[in-house]
């Protein structure tokens, strides 16, 4: 079998954990299998060299930013690679540009367009383990982009897509996929199977355990894709197209936190108003999430909108300057999402989710909702309640 | 005028520093000049990573380290653009992928072989200030390669030459090209110039401050190189075609240390005896200085040489495993060596350096020699004496 297998920063943070994962790399490959292996870059790594950049310029270039961080999962591979060789077994580190991960334009939200099998091919002919650098490729100008937190998932399956590999192993530090986040709903359970829809809408809404867009590509080149931990032997959880699982009408619960709203006041009324407004957004590459507008009593139209707080400075600095003057933004948001493929056939879903926020007090703004989810935006400080309550609701530790 | 600057680690360790270089740039840059810059990786990264790989594996494969060190650079540049962003210039960093440069196979010592301006131009065409990672290469294979220590030096000449540059100025943390060291011979004079042959024997033979390759390539393709410091506006030392210079005898003396001798004894006296030998040593990649054969009593011959500490291990486990028994090697040796374009003109300079070691009771061990340069093999413990005792014999503070 071709296997891929990822592992997270936090897998690889260390000489010992490298061991560990070099340990289960080998043991894929003493079977007889061929394996492909993509990572993160190491624990903190991403991270100490984001505050390295802030330190110098807090508002780099987007381009720079993904020239900077792309070096830590190649410090990943070649550190992964001696690990295997001190083992005895062949192994090899390529980077995206030798592997050739073609992206759109677009960066540090790149994502994947094409990936060459020529040199993956060409080192499993030679029985080496291959590594590669997760999270990033080169755009159309052979500039480095990165695919965005998390896309060291969306590499893994790419490429397993792109070689036709018979599984796409996502080793994580958590066992599976849960019905919420354990940490935070102690009696969440583990799923042994998910939906790609619901694991996607799971994702795109905070389950932080796989990348959304990675689930779109397994699903899109039916890639079969299992989350697992690299510490345990536990099964994991098979996210695979959804049959009979529509029973359920929700089948987790996710939460994203740092959310900023901004409201914008005094709009005109013309016809492009809303396309107006958020195309200053998408040229300043801000991500939008949750809308509402609503006219007010003098004619002139508000409209409400969540981006990431990292982003409120750029998309209030980009508003301002495209003419609108009436611009707030308020941090310390966060959105709780309940999702389920069974949502559409069951009525009344909404109004219980409601219900049960409502009981414990906590205040619901902006509210969207999708074909499998709903979602609500409440102040962070009662992420934890809501969870618990809507845990409780629909009865997602039985 | 097009110049191209090389700066290395110390002057780029912090953020500080960073936006000390990021000023000289960009006063280059305001002079109306386009402005190419090299940059090795940041202080003590190198150092840094090379620990992180002995933890893992004190034995990596040199592919690996070079996948693993050539990050450093790769940061340097980033955070460079960053800097010189946040001033309000335009800059652009480039890796080697980016801007094409082909060197030989061998990892960690390979030698540039082709550099493309196609980039490099597009980018100074836009008025980008472009920042290009120094020390790397990629081979024919598309695998990263390294240049060896110092190796930035070499990229920026290299660069210069293939853009055909006006100027190609090296900044260090010294404001020149000095007789000696002064950290170890205070009276150390700076040269305002020094002709090329005698900067590439001085740097081969342990002066610190320029890549050997460099000057060989700066001679070979005419560039106009200068030594100077990041820290003041000292004027530097010229490196150029020699002339008048030959006058004086010895121009400068250099040492290397943490070098190892070999021995290997009981060689059976064959006509190819030492090209076998050496042979074996080239296959492992690790670079003969010294070199000194003789027979002995019973007609086998016994040959020592010279190879950095760090290549011990390895030279000594090829020669076993290629069959010589007979092999030893003692560490804490330095070189010290005499450097001057004069030499062959002036009769008796080589007793004049070793009458100078012997008055300070120096043990010299091997002995090269080459049109212009004299070495001796000393202790370790004795290139302090061995330094002052020639920088005065020859009067080189004068």
């Amino acid at each position: 079998m071709l296997i891929v297998q990822k592992y997270g920063g936090s897998s690889v943070a260390n000489a010992e954990r490298i061991f560990n994962v070099a340990s289960r790399i080998a043991e894929t490959y003493d079977k007889g299998h061929n394996v492909i292996v993509i990572l993160s870059a190491q624990g903190d790594t991403t991270d100490d060299l984001i505050e390295k950049a802030n330190e110098i310029n807090p508002n780099a270039s987007r381009r720079e930013m993904d020239m900077l961080l792309s070096t830590g999962e190649q410090q990943s591979v070649a550190l992964m690679a001696m690990a295997l060789n001190k083992m005895g077994y062949n192994a090899v580190s390529l980077n995206a540009f030798q592997v050739g991960i073609e992206t759109t334009p677009a960066h540090s939200v790149a994502k994947i367009r094409k990936i060459s099998d020529y040199r993956i091919k060409k080192e499993l002919e030679k029985k080496n383990i291959v590594l590669v650098t997760g999270f990033q490729g080169y755009n159309e100008f052979n500039d480095v982009t990165t695919l965005g937190r998390g896309g060291s998932d969306t590499s893994a399956v790419a490429i397993a897509a792109a070689l036709k590999a018979d599984l796409c192993e996502i080793y994580t530090d958590v066992d599976g996929v849960y019905t919420c986040d354990p940490r935070i709903v102690p009696d969440a359970k583990k799923m042994t199977e998910i939906s790609f829809d619901e694991m996607s809408e799971l994702a795109s809404l905070g389950a932080k355990v796989l990348h959304t867009r990675s689930v779109e590509v397994a699903q899109k080149f039916g890639v079969n894709l299992v989350v697992r931990s690299s510490l345990t032997r536990a099964e994991g959880t098979i996210v695979k197209e959804g049959n009979k699982m529509e029973s359920v009408p929700v089948r987790g619960i996710a939460s994203d936190k740092e959310i900023a709203k901004v409201t914008v006041k005094t709009i005109k009324d013309t016809a492009d108003k809303t396309f107006k407004l958020f195309s200053v957004l998408e040229k300043a590459n801000v991500s939008v999430d949750m809308i509402s507008q609503y006219p007010t009593d003098n004619g002139t139209y508000v409209i409400e909108f969540t981006i990431g707080q990292d982003d409120t400075a750029v998309a209030i600095e980009s508003l301002k300057a495209a003419g609108y003057e009436d611009v707030e933004a308020k941090n310390g948001f966060a959105k709780v999402s309940i999702v389920g493929a069974g949502m559409a056939t069951h009525p009344g879903v909404a109004c219980s989710m409601f219900e049960a926020l409502a009981d414990v007090n906590v205040d619901v703004d902006l509210i969207s909702t999708s074909e499998i989810s709903i979602s609500a935006l409440v102040p962070e400080e009662s992420v934890k309640t809501a969870l618990i309550a809507l845990h409780y609701k629909f009865q997602l530790s039985k």
